[in-house]
């Protein structure tokens, strides 16, 4: 069971500063995220596009945004749970909550804040009638640990940035990438595009279209996909270990909405004139999954939840405590792995 | 009269990021602060100070803060009035304002948004009976523009960074700098007090401490100051043509706590539930300057509240206009001035 102050769920912007905010007033947070990298729809979406509108930033690429976040959080040593999406919450008699992913971890804290923007990305598959057979038996889709492929003969389908990048990635990593396309155009940036054919060119990625994968087969565990090209009729088979379908990741709210919360156009009700908190007291909503009047899907929006609502997490887990709000260029910052952050002190001295 | 779009009182972080919010909606804007120069508390309090919690900054200097959210905002080319104070508030029958300010320039808007901070800025002033009599006549309390001073005899007084600071910086542009201070002791940033220490060693500032500067004498204008060294029962003159207190700045609410709007804690109500209106339709307050429950006087909420503050003044302006949130990534940004800035596009390229 992993123990925490505050449990997030979602590890997008909104979640890794609540991280921030949070160590600030001394309390630890946990992050549950369904991917397997931190950035929420940032990292997901659009990691190398510039975002113009987070303050004080003319231009910041998304990707950026989310190391810069990690940056200034990862003093507070936040612990993560990444791949698996929060199923079930259980209110406990003492107000805690238990929060368990559909692998199973358990998490257990005071306060659950759902920073789970548009829901959990759930991976869009192919219309393959065995499938669901040979998921996680050489099936994926996504790609957690490049290194589950090395040396591997590894067939990834997609005519996006995901399956160019990781077609690029995986031909140093895998014996053999083939990438397959139902269309010979590609979309995605001008540089991946220029690298695959590069590494085509080379002979370092198999490029099969237009085609598709039809079948799969083996044993116990892939063995080999059918696929067939556009120009003909009959398919053919091709040996590999590994099949990866990048169709992109549709966001779901998913489980959360049988949570008992009030929903209201897919996304969570809060009281934004106090501090964002849901129907059930403990549990916060906060960024681009929460709703409330004059409500903006906003990066910078996000922020300021998080730090209203830190502010109430930190009565409920130290009731009747005050807290005195200290500027961090004031008292400066403790970190909870001792390092301290501090503005140079003004100095008080003689001029003779 | 100046016209503009949104009337902003305050140029601090708060102010200024409305003007980039502002943009994206193409509502024009216009700020108004007594300070001379634009940043509010960061610039004028503790410009070389760290700060820590601007998210995705895990430190930046308050004054560069400021830079950024200048070089943000440039292309939607705001307007400035420095250096003077609103004063008055006239709402007109078609439902728009009249601002004036201590000076008598006068801004018309449909949409006022108070950023005042802590309010506006007013300087401490030395106990010296007829000092009115030479304000503006060789008496300021702060430097607008350090070109007055070139080739003049200038006396500063104070202890601080600004009087430690401009001592320096007019060392170089002055024909004569002298610095009074009450006591031998200075507080100030170490590299100030050095390079103050280094500039009278070489005889190019005039140091006298501790002392204090007790009378004023000329004829319609200030000719000379008359100093009291703690030592010594008697003052002795020194002429000069300048006399600059650098007492520190003390923020009041001053003539807007005459505006009929709703005070609490020396702040401003405003609606949270929705958008940061005072009880003046039309008449918005953010950052500092407000008050709700919950509220956080920090620079990110400013931030939020600006922005959410935008769109209800785009409905005010725009009646009955719906207006679609558009990302910046996804839409690019085109300024007043005729730039654009957009994210590369992502090609669609067939693969050979
Ligand atoms: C193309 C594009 C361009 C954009 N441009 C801008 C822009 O210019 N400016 C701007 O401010 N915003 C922009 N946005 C919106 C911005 O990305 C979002 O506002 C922001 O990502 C919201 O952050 P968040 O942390 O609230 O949620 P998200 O980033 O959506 O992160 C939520 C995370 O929660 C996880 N999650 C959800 N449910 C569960 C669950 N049950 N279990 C486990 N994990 C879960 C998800 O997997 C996800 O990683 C853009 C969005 C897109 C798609
Ligand atoms: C030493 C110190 C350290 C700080 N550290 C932090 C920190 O680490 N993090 C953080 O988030 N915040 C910090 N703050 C607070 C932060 O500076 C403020 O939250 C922020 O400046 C508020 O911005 P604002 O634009 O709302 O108001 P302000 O910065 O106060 O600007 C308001 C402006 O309005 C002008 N004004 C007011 N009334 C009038 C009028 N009638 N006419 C003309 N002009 C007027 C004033 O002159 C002023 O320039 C700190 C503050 C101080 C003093």
């Amino acid at each position: 069971m992993i123990k925490t102050d505050i449990l997030i769920i979602g590890a997008g912007p909104t979640g890794l500063f609540t991280v921030f905010e949070a160590g600030l007033l001394k309390l630890k947070c946990h992050l549950i995220d369904a991917l397997p990298q931190p950035g929420g729809q940032c990292s997901e979406i659009y990691p190398k596009k510039p975002i113009y509108d987070i303050p004080a930033y003319p231009e910041i690429l998304a990707g950026d945004l989310t190391e810069k976040l990690l940056e200034q959080g990862k003093q507070f040593e936040p612990g993560f749970t990444l791949g698996e999406r929060a199923e079930t919450i259980e209110k406990q008699e003492d107000g805690t909550f238990i929060v368990t992913t559909n692998k199973g971890t358990k998490h257990h804290a005071p306060v659950v804040a759902i920073a789970g923007g548009l829901g959990s990305f759930e991976p869009r598959k192919p219309q393959i009638s065995n499938i669901q057979a040979y998921e996680d038996r050489g099936v994926e889709y996504m790609i957690k640990d490049p290194e589950l492929y090395r040396d591997k003969k590894v067939v990834i389908a997609g005519g996006g940035d995901s399956a160019l990048d990781w077609s690029i990635f995986l031909a140093d990593v895998a014996k053999e990438v083939t990438l397959v396309h139902r269309r010979n155009e590609f979309r995605g940036a001008l540089d991946s595009v220029e690298k695959v054919q590069d590494l085509k060119n080379q002979g370092k990625i198999n490029l099969i279209t237009p085609a598709e994968v039809v079948g799969l087969s083996g044993e116990g565990k892939l063995e080999a996909v059918s696929i067939k090209l556009n120009s003909e009729a009959e398919p053919f088979d091709l040996a590999c270990d590994h099949f990866v379908p990048l169709f992109g990741l549709s966001p779901k709210l998913g489980p959360m909405a049988n949570w008992g919360l009030e929903i209201e156009k897919n996304a969570i009700k809060v009281n934004n004139a106090l501090d964002y908190q849901t129907n059930i007291p403990g549990v916060f909503a906060i960024g681009d999954v929460n709703t409330y009047p004059g409500k903006l899907k906003l990066i910078l929006c996000g922020f300021h939840e998080a730090t209203l609502m830190c502010q109430a997490a930190y009565q409920i887990i130290n009731p009747g405590k005050r807290y005195v709000l200290k500027y961090t260029t004031v008292s400066g910052i403790d970190g909870f792995d001792g390092s301290r952050k501090e503005a140079p002190k003004a100095v008080v001295k003689a001029i003779e």
